[in-house]
């Protein structure tokens, strides 16, 4: 067996706005630190899968950026003529890999997550590899939930399968949509249940041969672009009528129970919103996470970025402002997960260079 | 009599920071349409006083600024080496313009108010001027108050003495510190108080005596700077000594009610802060005074003022957010009075270039 991973980067963001744009999404933001998100990941994985194994897909006009961000050959580079979902850029990157390395095992990875504990997400990695490869089944990534959070999915576990170099792994008994709070609350309170990361391992056969049974309208028209069967000029007329479903519920849940899951803490967050910074970047006395240049006087619970300009406040609580250098962005911190209203007014007003 | 103007255009503002700088002060600002307070200052009394005839106080760093500014040549403007309130200018004004005409009736002026109805101005400004030459009595523009404004000083109408030209005219009865809710209250309610808006007329040779007689502190050393008795050197060193004191309290009260005030409606505002401009400006149907490029969405009550990049909002109720091109300033509206704590902060962190 040999380890392969696939790191999806497609998408373009809007929760981030006025950082994040249409050709600039929310994995090569530096959020954390000086890094992109996506090097982040990448760096997290080539603590197991060498880096000449690696594959990322992003959207076309990022493909060369991406390749030279990651210090790779564009070769490992896909670029998404449309964004499809996970479901056939995972059979694409399926096809392709298995051509070159028939004992291959996948790992896919979403581009745009904060993980905290690189030494627990390795050590279940491994595993997961492991298991993936011995069984065929594939097998996810599951947090350990901090609180009750609406708005992931969760991962029901069933038995406890086996102890794997010091790890449990269970079955996965079923993937659970966002739930409504006071379910999330039972699910949380029950122990059962993990928060569904996007992180899949799967050996590349079974991934293909689950798409070839059970999701043909992927399946056909990405192999043969994989395969090279269809003329560069075609390639996006064909993908963009290929269905955009999911990796979990367009192929996984097809198994009906054959999928494995591990529960890992460590310290993931989806870094989903603005707000989402307040939890894992480091505060002042007064609750503010503030980056570049700032002075607030008698505020407090803000979010504060700067790019090269002082921000200044007095008297503010509990909001998110954000210099991007050509638009600026205030907000209360209840409503960061709206900002995407912020871009559908941009795109009515066809103020396209701000999106 | 010849009527002459002095307009007051000394101080560095804080209360519209990031606009107004130390040298940069709130006169300076075209905070509504496209010329500064200070203009559309100059452009009012004109009506009334002919440019040459119009002399303005100005700190030195901004002495030629203004000059080319109003199109007045440079001896109509001085520069004071330091602040030092009213009275000093007032006396310094005075003593110049007397020797060159000894009938001299002298209008004194903020330059960083806005008035809306120039017509009433001028026609109580004209009644001013010959109120003051016939009688020799300081005569002080009063505003009939809107509401009970606790951070105005107000002047308190005693026995009407005549109606000249249409105009009532009061002997004034007492200068009034700014009050307390309760007590400006009872001003307003009783019709018998103004709003002090610092608008003074009084004859250069009265005006002189006065201070002469009671104020020999500010007398004597201005008057010898005036007449050019301080070498220019020490000119500086003389003022910068000379008490600090406003024309109201330093000379008018000292002439025991020989003072009279025309009361006038005329849209007057003293445009203190930021909040000010949601009373002066016009508003978007969600309360909104939004100037320069904003995209605001859900919000509502705000004053929005954008430079040359783009604001965006999103479910901001009641906040002040200005981009001043190298800083940008965030707070509630009920702490625009607050915004000389973001200034005393930047001080303290030595962060000079944005005072």
């Amino acid at each position: 067996m040999k380890a392969w991973a696939v790191i999806m980067a497609g998408g373009s963001g809007t929760r981030f706005w006025p950082e994040s744009r249409k050709n600039f999404a929310k994995q090569y933001l530096s959020l954390f630190g000086r890094k992109t998100l996506l090097e982040q990941t990448f760096q997290r994985i080539i603590r197991t899968v060498p880096a000449s194994r690696v594959i990322v897909f992003t959207s076309q006009a990022k493909a060369n950026y991406a390749a030279k961000l990651l210090g790779i050959p564009c070769s490992q580079v896909i670029g998404e003529p449309v964004g499809r979902n996970t479901a056939p850029c995972a059979v694409w990157a399926a096809s392709l890999i298995l051509k070159k390395d028939p004992s291959a095992v996948i790992g896919i990875f979403p581009s745009d997550h904060y993980i905290k504990d690189k030494k627990a997400f390795t050590k279940a990695l491994r595993v997961g590899y492991t298991q993936a490869d011995q069984t065929g089944m594939p097998v996810t990534l599951g947090i350990k939930p901090g609180y009750p959070h609406t708005g992931y999915g969760y991962l029901k576990m069933g038995q406890k399968k086996v102890l794997c170099q010091g790890v449990p792994v269970f079955h996965l008994q079923q993937f659970c949509e966002k739930p409504k709070l006071s379910l999330a609350k039972k699910y949380v309170r029950s122990g059962k249940y993990l928060w569904n990361a996007g992180i899949f391992i799967w050996r590349a056969d079974c991934l293909l041969e689950t798409a070839r049974r059970y999701l043909p309208a992927v399946f056909n028209p990405v192999v043969k672009i994989a395969s090279g069967d269809v003329p560069a000029s075609r390639i996006k007329n064909v993908f963009q009528k290929v269905p955009a479903i999911s990796i979990d519920y367009g192929l996984m849940e097809k198994l009906s129970g054959q999928i494995l899951t591990i529960p890992v803490s460590m310290g993931w967050n989806d870094a989903g919103n603005w707000a989402m910074l307040t939890k894992l970047l480091p505060m002042d006395p007064q609750g503010n996470v503030s980056l570049g240049k700032t002075v607030l006087v008698e505020s407090s619970g803000n979010v504060i970025k700067s790019k090269d300009r002082l921000i200044t406040a007095i008297g503010l609580k509990d909001h998110v402002v954000v210099d991007a250098g050509d638009a600026i962005l205030v907000c209360p911190m209840h409503e960061t997960e709206s900002i995407r209203k912020i871009v559908a007014e941009l795109e009515k007003r066809k103020l396209n260079h701000f999106l």
